[in-house]
């Protein structure tokens, strides 16, 4: 189980560009699994290396790839906008992460050149079954932990919006750590933060200022279901334990 | 000067679908200006009822409209992903902007159906010359003061980006509440907040992952440029005082 | 179980002072046992009525009581000053409590009059076995929950200050919900809130600047030991449940 | 003009225990302007050299000051229980003050081992020409700037405490940075940010909970009146310039 982003990537020549690094192990690459479980869960058992999925990947992940792999998105321009809690960046002493450097602002960070976008780009690919065109931009909040995704696509030709709704619903029904709400603004931070669930709400044009447009909305804490709650989840996947055990007693609060 | 979103659009239809009421005086919206000074400064002087933009169209149309105007961009698919601080509600006593609801939260809001969607589509087309397709979503931020607005575009064909960015540093250039950064990262509320400036950047894909895709990033201070700053700002150009006049002296302050 | 402020003073004649109206069934005020377990624990199996005592006079009575229960201090000068999150005022939606007007703020309230002062006389009087002289203070925390309370009395003469710390530890030694730092430093809201427990720290100086000063700082949850948690502790006590029972399991979380 | 601590403190054996070094200079103490002009304007003219004051001293002296000079208190309880922002700390590169950390906390920190607590005592022994006994302590709050101040000091036998109050008034009624308000709930934060300005209130006991006892509140900002801009007031003194040059034009906002 590996939590950094050594291992994520299948493209080795990937590494440079986006992690400063050349890879020594791109042979490791190829066998290593990607631990998103309601994605990939297929995947994990009798792994020998797993590589558990960065934040924003997961967010990002889980809030379009199962209308990709249902074929009901055009591929061709999926934008995630992603918005991180300061604990992403993890437990550091640098200025740039001071209360007074990020009380009271907001800002995008490493625009276009993020080191998750690639990872992104893989997985919904891998779902797609080709290779997508995508954009992610993320931005640092004036929040402790959370990542709310903002994620644009559009709808492939013929499919009818609330039946991709329906289905999405479907494709998380089984799942505990999943909960798909009937619009986008009860996805907030406050709902997930603390607990390794992810809260996912959709939208779609009605409008006809851009038509066929869809805008869906995930929420994670960084810290659980973006770190160690997944990695944990893995494990548990991994060595045939129940997936809950260990994370489903974890409970956020309100307010 | 109307500060309301009464007199902003022209189209009345967009009334009842959008603001929830017929207009009362649609004869009215024909002569209305529409005050952006940087964008369309000369309609101003003279003018007999001038309609302050909203705060998202603020710093929507700034961010964008110098590119559309130019030709710059692919109008097929525009998307603008805000984020604003609490005061953009006004100074209301409800729950739902109490502190203990929004402190350490973040959440989008009346997804595709936010009232300003069409006031951006309005200047965003005047601009191009041709009606745009626009999605729009606003968030709520654990902030007092500030938007950040994430503009998503494609360059047309043939366009080079360096040059684009170059024509956007030129055509700002001379405007004394428009700052164009060279990163967008440099682009916070911070940067803003109590002045009536609004800070620019502007990046655009360099790996391959989305080629053609610019990301455009802009700040402005809700309460000021995006409201009463603005008011003033349109006020003494239509008296022909100094366009500065009780702005100049505006500072924000750091942290 | 009474959780508002309604019998918890055994003096009717301070309810029109501090609350605002004339007690009805001043009869009851008698028979009503003040629900603060750590202090009065052997009060409340049987009893027929428990007032549940409020968030500051929880946090107040389990920083000084023990000290005054063991005559260690002089109570003819106690000052407590205590910091509270904005959920101490309820969910409610008035202006004064927006994120507008909260965040970025800090200040004090109902100053030398807040209702909460005659319910903490009333503890350290009971312990003191004598009848205080009693300062208190409230300010508004720019946070969701958490109680910060640090208070100032002086040594009786001729005790010891690291014996009377030592004393303090003894007291709380088997207590489930609260803990006894060696350094006030210690004590933070993040230590207690999401949990049932009281942290308490102490000082005494040594520079000779106020010869004979302690100040003990205590921090608890105000919705949930300043509250709810404290009513299901004196349900536990009062029906001879397990007095952990559904809270012990409360966790909060760091960051 | 100096800005750090070095030349605040007459005692010269004073620096050893509160900054942890032996002073090389004492002789240039004695002939140190403490640069405080509220209080000490006379001495600052023809100064060779000027300290200007800590912030935590300069919000607890303005408070309290008056009422020693005029021999209204009783000066052998100071108690000042004062909060600061973090830029108080300065701007460093330091875990402790990370977002993460302070978001959502308060706590005291270097209890009754502050170093501003003999700057303090000084000022207040001189206004009372006597030794005064004060405890001081500081917190931590999660804000970027400001400093409130609550002092509890007794009245002196014979005292009346509205005529204390007028007397306070008209000590501060020719200053252009000091406002007193007519209640402590007035004096906040947002009241001085971004300003040279000192807001305080004052509030007595009318409850008899504890006869002859006041509370004076004070609000700095910690990086103008508390630093640069009470550096600024003391220069423009020194060198006979208006005293408010620079100053005057500088505004908060709210909210």
């Amino acid at each position: 189980m590996d939590l950094s982003g050594a291992f994520r990537l299948k493209d080795a020549a990937t590494y440079p560009t986006f992690y400063g690094f050349e890879h020594r192990h791109p042979q490791l690459l190829e066998s290593a699994v990607y631990g998103l479980p309601e994605l990939f869960r297929e995947d994990i058992p009798g792994a020998h290396l797993i590589a558990n999925p960065g934040c924003y990947p997961t967010g990002a992940a889980l809030a379009i790839c199962p209308l990709l792999l249902a074929g009901h998105l055009d591929a061709s321009a999926l934008i995630i906008d992603a918005a991180s809690g300061t604990t992403g960046a993890g437990r550091r002493s640098n200025e740039e992460m001071s209360f007074g450097e990020v009380d009271e602002d907001f800002r995008a960070y490493k625009v276009l050149r993020h080191q998750h976008t690639p990872e992104i780009a893989q997985s919904l690919s891998r779902c797609a079954s080709r290779k997508v065109h995508l954009t992610f931009t993320a931005h640092l909040l004036p929040v402790k932990r959370g990542i709310l995704t903002t994620a644009y696509a559009t709808l492939a030709k013929g499919r009818d919006p609330s039946e991709v709704f329906s289905a999405l619903k479907q494709f998380y029904r089984a799942e505990r750590f999943v909960e798909v709400f009937d619009s986008p603004e009860e996805v907030t931070l406050k709902s997930v933060v603390g607990t390794n669930r992810c809260a996912i709400g959709m939208a779609w044009d009605r409008t006809g200022l851009d038509p066929g447009r869809l805008v869906i909305v995930s929420a994670i804490d960084n810290l659980v279901k973006g770190a160690a709650g997944q990695a944990v989840q893995n494990l548990n996947i991994a060595m045939g334990w129940g997936e809950g055990d260990g994370l489903s007693s974890l409970r956020g609060f309100y307010p």
